[in-house]
């Protein structure tokens, strides 16, 4: 099972839809936040969601979000979880789920702001003082220690074809070491 | 001015040997703490050294080591400062010098110990359950956010040689990008 963290803007979407594009399922913990808010009548902006995200968390533990998450994961092997933030989310994972793998994508502030204001999606900041503010609430959850010891780091600093082909290329490469997602990929 | 920062065992020194090479003046926060721990007659091993870093933080801020590291500096331009390991370093060279610039090294655990265990030395750890405990009081002082928000990241995860390569072309690539640096290393 693939788990993907890195801070906002750095290309995770990107990276998750190489991955289904080569068979792997994608569930998102931000899609689980986002149907928690719906149903509780959250605001779907950047900042209502994560305020709502961080209460959940203090209410239900670090991990609510891994939990919750799990609940949709049919076929672990082939899963791919797009979106870790803590170490607690990821002992859940380790402690359900065999061979999870974890995979760090990094791009810098201004490469992620460009992005983020080109993708202009209705969740996200608008600014670098509002992607600042979003980057030090997910640091404050820990998601700077998953980063650093993640199993593999991609960096996300050329076009988007070089990225795509990068991603590939690593994929093929965990999907060759691990028999378990070979033999479900591969059929 | 450059400033490094990575996990142990990431491949900080070997980043920093390239930089010299091509005409990089280093100084490390590392012999900086060594040199004070010698002083204080502190032993020289991982454990203890790591103890008195801690402790010399605790009583004198955060930005003890960068500011008694910053004494060395002679150059700024073309420093390349070892071992960032938290914020307030950063903050505090961001505000006594120009033109910083964070460079973040990957590897991942296993990668790490394999390499530390192989360069055997005095002041390292020994096992994976001493890297791992190296790894949580360094994540403890705050590593993961500046790795996590660094300029450049750059991933050591095959050969030395390969890794040398990346890092001259990277360093390369800054020179390119910043005229002060230019300026100082192309008489």
């Amino acid at each position: 099972m693939l788990i993907i963290t890195g801070m906002p803007g750095a290309g995770k979407d990107e990276f998750v839809k190489v991955a289904r594009s080569m068979g792997f399922v994608d569930v998102h913990m931000g899609n689980t936040v986002k149907k928690y808010a719906l149903k509780n009548n959250i605001k779907q902006d950047d900042s209502s969601i994560g305020k709502y995200a961080s209460a959940e968390r203090q209410r239900f533990g670090m991990d609510i979000w891994a939990k919750r998450t799990a609940e949709d994961i049919r076929e672990p092997d082939i899963t791919i979880v797009d979106g870790l933030r803590n170490c607690e989310e990821l002992e859940y994972f380790k402690k359900h789920f065999d061979n999870i793998i974890v995979i760090a994508v990094f791009a810098n502030e201004s490469e992620r702001l460009e992005r983020i204001l080109k993708r202009d999606r209705e969740d996200d900041v608008k600014s670098q003082e509002g992607l600042r503010k979003r980057d030090s609430r997910e640091l404050s959850w820990g998601i700077g220690k998953v980063i650093s010891l993640a199993d593999y780091m991609i960096v996300n600093d050329s076009t988007l074809d070089e990225y795509h082909k990068n991603v590939g290329i690593l994929l093929n490469d965990i999907i060759n070491r691990h028999s378990e997602i070979k033999k479900k990929l591969v059929k």
